[in-house]
This record gives C-alpha cells, structure tokens and sequence, in this order.
C-alpha cells in the first residue's frame, strides 16, 4: 500500500517565474522520502544512518514535470515501492496539488550502503519487510 | 559540438557523508545550463529571460548516478544537444571529475516558453540554429 | 506574547560535520517566519504577497549560533515582536533543540514594500495591529 | 589589505520578485570565504577541513542588506579581517554590484574548531599569519 504524505511548497522553492526550481522538486522528493522511514522500520531516517549505519543515496532517477509547482500549494505525495532487489530499491513517487492534479511523477532506484565504508550492502531483513508491505503494482 | 564547462564542488553541495546530495547535482547541471547560453545566441540566460521573455522549464529529466561528488572535486561537464523539436530541447549532460571519471549523467527535456504566458512557444530561429550547432549523435 | 512553532531539521540542512549550514539557519528561519502571518492576519504569507502585494524583506541581521543544529533535530523558535515602525519591523527569534538547550538567537528588520515597486510602504493598521499582539519586551 | 573575489548572481539566488533570497546571501558570502583559503594559506578550504582536520564555524553574524542583489548581476567581494583571537577570527564582507553601488556588508565571527572533536583549538601560526596580511583598519 502506498504512504502519503502532505507538505506546503514554500518561498525557498520557487523561483522568479513563481514556480518552484527543478531541483527543489527533487529536494522536495527527498524529505518526504526522509518521513517515510519510522512506517517502514520503525525509526526515523537520522537513526537509521547514525544508529544502523545505512544509508539509500540514489543512483538513478526519472522524472515527469506534469505542471508547474506555486508558491503556497499544498502537496499529497504518494510513494511507494516497484520492487526491491537484494541492495537497491526502486521508489515511486507521485505529487498532487490541492486541486487533485498530479504535477511531477518520478521514479528513482538507491542503493542500501554501509554508511562507514560507503560500500553497498544487503538490506537487513526487516527494512526488506517493511518496504514490502509498500509494494505497489504499476501504476 | 559539445561545450565544455567546468566549476568546483563547494562546501554547500555536500551532505553529511561528504556526498554531493543529489538535488545539488541538478543545480550544479542548471548552473552548466545558464552558462551555455551567450555560446547559443550571444546573450547570458539573465537576458534571455528578461529581454527575449523566453524560458526553459524542464518537463523530463532521466539521470544515472554513477559515482559520488565530493567537496573540493573539480568537475568538468560536456553539455550537447540529443534534438530539437518546435519548442523542445533535448539536453545531454555527462559530468567527470577531475580524475577523468564520468560520475554523472542525464538527459532532459526543456520546453520553450512565452515568460509572460509561461505557455510554450516555438523556438526563434536563432537560438534553434544555436543550438544545432551542439547536436550530438548518441554518445 | 511570543509565537512557538516547531520543525525537524532535515538532511539537506547539515553540512559534512553533520553541522547545519549556517545560510540554512537564516533559511529555517524564514520558514518560522512564513508559518506566523496566519496569526498575524489571517492570511498564508503568499496571499500576502499575492493578493495584499506587500513584501518584508530583510534589511539587517544580527545572530548568535550558540550551539549547533544537527540532523534530526526537533527546534522550537520562538519568535516575538522586538519593536514596529512606520514601515519597518523588529523581529526576534529564538531557537531551541530537543534538550530545551538555546541554540540560536537573531534580531531581523524587516521593511514592509509593496511589491509591484518595491517601494517601502506603511504598515497597513491591521498587520500593524497584528504584529503587536507580539510585541516582547528585551529578553 | 582586503581580497577581491567576483562571481554572479545565479538564478538558483532569486525569490519570486527576483531579488537573491537572503540566505542565499550568506550561502554567497560562503562560497567567497571558501575561496580566500588558497591566498590565507596555501590550501583550498576542503584541504584545510581534511587535511588539516580545521574548521571554521561562525558563531556570530551582523549583516546590512543595503540593496537587492537580482538574478545576472556581478558581485564584487571584499573580504579583510577585522580582528584576530587566540581561536577567534573576526572577518568582514563588502559586496558591490557591477554598478559600484555596495549591496550587503558584514561582519563574521568565527572559532577554528578541531574538525575530529569540533572543540575551540588555537589558530595555527601560519593561518594567523596568513590571515594578519588581510587585516583592515575599520572601513
């Protein structure tokens, strides 16, 4: 089932045309990324870098940017998981405005690392579980 | 022909695992655009933007990730033109460091539009013939 | 009396010591700054800017980075009015972490502009009314 | 005597009214710092955090937006010393546009901080010295 989230674009995003700069998006991407992690493992993403020592930096993205983001725009994502391998996962991300228009889609493949030596690793078991229950066929 | 840029990773692009964190990159990647503009028609973005009403929203964006930047890294990009449509421009962008190894790439779709409208608008003759000048078969 | 609002420091704010960017204080700051217009005039700040057409923008700082801000972070600013003008708006924040520990401290001029302008402009009597309802006297 | 250093307002730098968004002021003023390492002594700033294992942390920050920096402009640098401490550095920034008028100045405290345990260390004699050929009677 796919996790929801909701954030307000703000001032910083946007640019002089009052729509928010490209890589805002994919900065905006990021932090709902960043809360989805207690739902999938029970801990916030700092714990799961500073306390498992894992981190998920992204190796390959797509991206559609179906229609401007605005200053003051309130923004549903909907993320969930195309499919997992044995360190990388593949993230689905769809954002919303408070019309109901889908107005960016992305989809973006990290990899699980040790955060010491930056070198990929398997996903533990019980993040591979709870990124599972996020599957979702494509949409 | 492709047109060659180069600039430094600064302090501010790097996260805490001294990685360049990945929206950064495509700001680094739209700093490289700005600059090939004079190169396309004699005038710096600023003024297409401000003078010509003209801007290039990015409408598609595809990206590999392919090894991390860090700070102080020297990084060296080689901007070409994939096609040229009405108002579309399809950009390749390949990033090495200073080391010779390419660490990032991506292509991405820009739509031309009216600053005033925002709504697109055909590409003007001349920034069209700039722009072949930089196309490139598949790399 | 005083404004409380409450945030998480996200990944994008730390630098490579896992220390928040000191620009990216100022711009935490900002996003407090943004959250206290609808108790100041029952308006988002957008709408403020884009149907009242009036600015604030800052014109002097003075901060003090007492402790840092990491990762994860949970800050309470307090934010209070220090003093009004014609045009011109004193504010005062305070940043507190998770510990209750005082972490950062600054007094913002704000000047009140119209934005098709740019020209300052009197504060109109109900955000003028509004601000003072949180004026503090020196902390 | 003061450094010089140049560099443009990027489009990254401008809010909706095309007027740089003031943290990105500092983030500017950072990147200048940054670049001043080199001349202070002998290293670009991420050896100095690297090899040197130095930090430079502000702790207090005065600043005075006298006029917008917007999106093209060429912004001008200086940077001298104020004052120099046992761990202290007092530095202070002029920015001016391209037409001489001086936009922003400000004055930065920052401690030289041990990078491994982010403690207060003494400045080193070659960094004091070097930063001693930049100290500027007040402006």
């Amino acid at each position: 089932m796919a996790m929801e989230l909701t954030r307000t674009v703000e001032f910083a995003m946007v640019d002089l045309a009052n729509i928010a700069y490209y890589p805002r998006i994919f900065d905006l991407a990021h932090r709902f990324f960043e809360s989805t992690w207690p739902e999938i493992c029970g801990l916030p993403y700092h714990d799961v870098l500073a306390k498992r020592r894992l981190g998920f930096p992204v190796v390959k993205v797509e991206s559609e940017f179906l229609s401007p983001l605005r200053y003051g725009d309130t923004i549903r994502c909907v993320i969930s998981i195309a499919s997992i391998g044995r360190s990388s996962v593949v993230w689905r991300y769809r954002l919303h405005n408070q019309n109901g228009e889908l107005v960016w889609t992305s989809v973006q493949t990290t990899v699980c690392v040790n955060m010491d030596s930056m070198d990929p690793t398997e996903l533990p078991s019980d993040i591979r579980t709870g990124l599972e229950h996020h599957i979702e066929a494509e949409v």
